[in-house]
C-alpha cells in the first residue's frame, strides 16, 4: 500500500494541498504524504469509523481537499470497521465534490467475525482501492496492488517507472506462485491463527485492564485500541511497560500533531495466546501503578484532547 | 539508479529548481526529474563529455541550480566518458557554488579497454554515487545502491521508508549470494562477451555507414552514439530501419526539448557479433536509402541544432 499512497501524492497534490484523514491514523500515510508537504485536516473517529458529520463540516469549509484517505475496514491503529451505511454516506459526499478517495486496505481478508461489508472499492469505482500481500503472504516482499479508474492507469503507470521502473520479476513471480492453490488456505489458516490471538487479548484485557480503561474489539485485522482515563500519557507510560517486557505504540505517534495522549495500539498478530494472557497481566499492572501514581500528582485534563476515546466496537 | 535519482531529486527540488544535464542524456533521468518539476539546463558536450567552458557560463548564469547529473563513465547514451583532468575541473566548479553533484554510473565496471578513470565519488566526498546491479546481475532485480555524504543518509532512508518502506529481502539475499564468489568473474566474463559485440558494431559501422555519418567509440558500456549529416531526422528513419528488422533509439529522445534530429542511439549489449554485422548492413543501407531521397527533397539545416555531433571518442 505505501507505495501505492506514495504514487497517488505524486499525481495528485501540490503543496499546501489538503488530505482528509481518519484521527488517529496509519502513521505511515501521515509520512508518505508529508513527503509532498499536504496539509492534514483530521476527522474525528467512533465505533463506526470516521464520523460523517465532522466529514460533512470539514468539507464544507475547505476548497483545497484533494484526496479523503481511509482504512474503513479494521483501521489501524483503532481496529475499527465502518459499517455500509456509513461507507455508502461518505461515497456519496465525496462525488458531491468531485474528491478522490483512497481506500487502505491491507487487512480485509483477515475478518474473524460478523459479517463482510463491501469494500468502497465495490461501492464506486471512482474509489482508488490499495491491497497488500504484507498481511497474508510476507511483509518482506513488498508487492501490493492498486485498483484504480481508468483515467488514472496511464500516470500512475509513467509515475512507478520514474520511480523505479518496475517490481522484482522473482518477487512477482514468488507471488503468483504462492497464490495459486495456496493462498486462499493460508489465508483461512492464518484467520484461525488470528482469531486466537484477538479473543486470548480481549479476554486478558477484561481480565486484567483496571476501571477507567476502555477498548476497542475489531472483528478482524491486528490492533485494538485502548484509552486511558482523560489526562495520561501513555508516552510516560511506555518504558514502565517496556521495563516488564510490553512494548505498545503510544497513540500519539498516530495524530498528525501528535497532541492526543491517553491511548495505545495494541498488536495481537505476532505473539502466541499465551505471551498474549501473560503481556496482558503485566500491561494491567504497569497502567494500575502509572495511574495510582498520576492520581497523586497534578494532572490537567482540560488541555487534554477528546479524540482518543472511541467506544468499544 | 532510477530510484536513487527519485529520491534525491525528492529531497533537493523546488518546483522551478534547476537541474544541469549532459546534452544528450539518459531518458529515465529526465523522467524523474520532470516529476518534481524540475527545469532542465542542458550543457552540450563533446568526445570527453560535458564540456567545462559551457558549463562554468552555465552555471555563472542560474542561481536556482541544484544538481548536476551527470553520467561520466560510458555515457548514455553516447558512450563517450570524462577523462580525470575533466572529472576534476567540474568537481571544483561544483564546490565553488556548493552544487550537488549526482553521478549516474551503471556502467563502470564494464570497462573493455583503455586506463580506468576514479568516479568523481572518489575525488570527492560530497558527490552523490548511484549504482546498479541492472547491468551486471539482471534488470528485473530493480537493485541498486547509493554512495552519499554521511548528512544525506537519515533523510534518504526517511525518503525511502515513505515511498515503498525497504528492498524485497527475497532479491536483497539473491544480489548477496550472486555477489559472494560468483559477481567478479561473471562480469569478467560479461566484459569479454559485450567487448566482442562492441568490436563487431565498430567494424560493421566502419564497413557500412555512408560518407557523412560519425560514431563515438566507447571503451565502455552498452551504446554508441551515430550522427548523420546535419539536417537528417532519424525519427524519419526510425520506421524504414524497423522494416529493416534493425532498431534504434532516436537521438531527439535523449534531448529534453526533442529538438536534436540527427543523431541515433545503438546498444549493442543483447545482440550477437553476427547478428550486429547484419545489422549495420541493414542500417548503412536504410540510411543510403533516407539519405539519397533526403538530397533529392527540400531539407531546412538552418533550423536545427548543433548540439548532437560528439566527435568519435
Amino acid at each position: 500500500s505505501t507505495q501505492g499512497i506514495e504514487l497517488t501524492a505524486k499525481l495528485m497534490l501540490d503543496p499546501g494541498d489538503a488530505v482528509i484523514i481518519e484521527e488517529p491514523t496509519f502513521v505511515g500515510a501521515l509520512q508518505t504524504f508529508a513527503g509532498y508537504e499536504a496539509r492534514f485536516v483530521p476527522v474525528p473517529m467512533d465505533a463506526e469509523g470516521m464520523r460523517i458529520d465532522a466529514l460533512e463540516r470539514t468539507l464544507a469549509g475547505d476548497d483545497r481537499i484533494k484526496i479523503i484517505y481511509t482504512i474503513p475496514t479494521f483501521q489501524n491503529p483503532t481496529g475499527v470497521s465502518m459499517p455500509l451505511a456509513r461507507r455508502e454516506a461518505l461515497l456519496k459526499l465525496a462525488r458531491a465534490q468531485s474528491i478522490m478517495v483512497v481506500e487502505d486496505d491491507p487487512y480485509g481478508d483477515l475478518r474473524y467475525d460478523g459479517e463482510p461489508v463491501p469494500p468502497l472499492r465495490a461501492l464506486d469505482p471512482a474509489v482508488v482501492h490499495l491491497g497488500t500481500f504484507s498481511k497474508t503472504i510476507a511483509p518482506a516482499l513488498r508487492v501490493g496492488w492498486m485498483v484504480v479508474p481508468p483515467e488514472f492507469v496511464q500516470p500512475l503507470i509513467a509515475a512507478r517507472e520514474a520511480a523505479d521502473i518496475h517490481n522484482e520479476r522473482l518477487t512477482m513471480r514468488t507471488v503468483y506462485h504462492t497464490a495459486v492453490d495456496f493462498l486462499d488456505g493460508h489465508v483461512a489458516a492464518a484467520r484461525t491463527l488470528y482469531r486466537g490471538r484477538r479473543d486470548a487479548l480481549l479476554a486478558g484485557l477484561a481480565a486484567n485492564m483496571p476501571p477507567g480503561v476502555h477498548w476497542s474489539r475489531p472483528e478482524g485485522g491486528f490492533f485494538v485500541w485502548v484509552t486511558l482515563p482523560e489526562g495520561s500519557s501513555t508516552n510516560a507510560l511506555m518504558p514502565r511497560a517496556a521495563d516488564q517486557g510490553v512494548i505498545f505504540f503510544p497513540g500519539s505517534w498516530f495524530y498528525p500533531n501528535q497532541d492526543v495522549h491517553h491511548a495505545l495500539r495494541l498488536s495481537f498478530s505476532t505473539q502466541t495466546e499465551e505471551a498474549i494472557a501473560e503481556g496482558t497481566k503485566r500491561l494491567g499492572a504497569a497502567i494500575r501503578a502509572y495511574l495510582s501514581e498520576e492520581t497523586a500528582a497534578t494532572v490537567e485534563p482540560s488541555t487534554m484532547r477528546q479524540g482518543a476515546a472511541i467506544p468499544a466496537g
